[in-house]
């Protein structure tokens, strides 16, 4: 396959419905690793002792090379694919992706996917305890990095005792990781891939999480980070979701959901102030479940990470901070994505071509948004699928 | 001028510092009409009795026939020209094309700025005394539309011995109100000026308002919309505009606003989970000054207003809408505009082209974002001031 500058316009249907996937993954269980080396994070505070968790599928090969770490985005966790009891209705975030015989091939490669610092999914974040005063951290934990998480995910390839990776890859903030990965420890990684990504937040972008942020910072249930044995800050994480929510999907996607149509329509409108329009409602049961997953101490560190992110800005250019990578790269972004639409993966790709780095980036037509890179699997698999045989 | 579809491609930087204006209007004070007739509203319900604010300039000429009615967005006023004081330093909202030689030219014209009901802004709204209970409304107020606003501007027109407009003019929120006046009331409009408008509201606008009612509504302040005598729900509303203001705004202008950099840029990040980036702070503003000057309630009403609006859904189609019409019709749109794209615009001109209405589409380059249509001054008059001298 000849990865050239291109755009690939699908026909079938948009996938806003994923189709039921069988996967390919047995049980999987959910493992973490803890430190009690500190671990210096860009603040120059430190963390000790922290946890990483991670999943992991297939076998590591005797020369150790055959290992691929997946990254994953804000809300996302390390359960990238199958199961973890029987009775799961809902697969792992990429389980169209991962597994034997699928891009990420898990009859091939070991397939690591790995947690973040900050999180609320097994891993050393705001509501983990403070070993110095016995209670949650709250919102004393050190803030984080992108380059902190990464530092993290270096001492479980560390752990793992795998040197040099096949591959990194992610989508949206797994794609920033990704990047962080190439030039960060360019040494140890082949292959990187970035979908839906870019190189440093837009002020949109930090935008709209530091208006989720005061959102949750503005409940009154939020009490300073200090709500661990107490009422959640519902209605302010609620809210952050909804902003994102809408920030992930197109305009058409939200036509094609719901459109105008409304929760009463034989009656009518109901001309009340409360939700009316499925949209409305949508967004509420968005808001809600997410409740129910996530913390809202959580979604103020890895916001806050994701608005530090600034590789030009660090490295003083993105050329320079691209000089330093020995990878080859490939960016995939989405039509439809007006969060990271591709002139930002574009601008990554110029970047590299400059500093004569192998890069293939391809935009997939899909009216998706934001969020195709967790529902596009075909076309994100064929492109996946052939990078890596190339490496 | 031979008005075509075209795009205008702007040279001079973008307008997103107005340039200091030097007002033509002398001072001018806001006038209101109070009716003891019941309004009657599309809920079903009436009002009454009920107040209009507006303002006036110029002179209305003995034949009555040189009227041109301005409408306003969704958080405007009637003051759309002039100082109310000497000391005002800040000018009506679209003193830039409203005034002696300026594309509403008041030497020419008798021009008229109505505000809206459920507004806070002198005229009924849920701020204003219920006179079944002696208190505010609060969200006792009826639930309004576009078409009630319309029917108490009519009366306004009424009042003021108008029976025909030479033209109805309005962008966003103001642009729903002209093209419900070119459908409503046929027979009083010549000519329709819809910037930056739409023929509904999409799923992605009510999102928009929607989340903005929700945090307004989940600030404990807001105490059910009885908070007159109390502390008003701040926080909500700074979050409801603060989400308003990035829908308006595009990302070339954030970027040129703000871009990525720091409060203390000098001293690098502070790692904090407070506000950091000049765009954070530029909204936390943006929040505070809102709340000064606007009613949390008249928010949620007049949001809600626009969530119904929807002029194919009423008569079934937009050509059966425009059907109805005795209009010219000029449309403007802006290139940067993702809350009202120019798409909106275009499918209102397809639609007046098939029922054989008179109708002028052009979409104007600028990296403003909606708000173009409140700081694009040049183009828009010259548009604005030409299509005028065809009625």
């Amino acid at each position: 396959m000849n990865f050239q500058q291109q755009t690939l316009v699908q026909t079938r249907p948009p996938l806003f419905k994923v189709q039921p996937l069988q996967t390919g993954i047995d049980l999987v269980e959910r493992q973490s690793v803890t430190w009690d080396e500190p671990l210096p994070l860009d603040s120059g505070a430190s963390l000790a002792p922290f946890t990483l968790a991670y999943e992991a599928y297939g076998e590591l090969n005797a020369t150790r090379d055959n290992a691929i770490l997946i990254l994953h985005a804000l809300s996302g966790d390390a359960h990238v694919a199958g199961r973890h009891h029987p009775s799961d209705r809902k697969l792992g975030w990429w389980d169209g992706l991962v597994g034997p015989g699928r891009a990420f091939d898990t009859d091939r490669y070991f397939v690591i996917c790995s947690n973040v610092i900050g999180s609320c999914m097994g891993s050393t974040g705001p509501s983990s305890i403070d070993p110095d005063t016995g209670r949650p951290y709250g919102a004393r934990l050190p803030v984080i990095t992108i380059g902190d998480m990464v530092r993290a995910q270096a001492r479980l390839l560390d752990h793992l005792g795998i040197e040099r990776l096949h591959a990194v890859a992610g989508g949206s903030m797994g794609g920033f990781q990704a990047l962080e990965w190439a030039t960060a420890y360019p040494e140890r990684v082949n292959g990187v891939i970035a979908i839906a990504s870019s190189a440093r937040s837009s002020p949109q972008t930090i935008a709209w999480n530091s208006i989720g942020r005061r959102a949750i910072m503005s409940d009154p249930r939020w009490r300073g980070g200090d709500y661990y044995d107490q009422e959640t800050p519902f209605d302010g994480l609620a809210l952050a979701r909804m902003i994102g929510h809408v920030t992930y999907l197109s305009e058409p996607s939200l036509e094609a959901k719901c459109g105008r149509r409304m929760l009463h329509s034989a009656d009518g409108p109901q001309f009340t102030l409360e939700s009316e329009f499925q949209v409305e409602s949508y967004l509420d049961y968005q808001g809600a479940t997410f409740n129910e997953r996530f913390d809202a101490n959580a979604y103020l560190y890895i916001t806050k990470a994701m608005d530090y992110w600034d590789l030009p800005g660090r490295y003083g250019s993105l050329e320079a901070a691209f000089a330093r990578s020995q990878s080859s790269f490939l960016l995939l972004s989405f039509s439809g994505d007006w969060l990271y639409p591709p002139g930002e993966s574009q601008a990554i790709a110029a970047a590299l071509q400059r500093v004569n780095r192998p890069v293939s980036h391809i935009t997939i037509q899909s009216e998706a948004g934001h969020d195709a890179f967790l529902l596009e699997h075909d076309v994100q698999g064929s492109m996946i699928e052939a990078f890596l045989d190339t490496l």
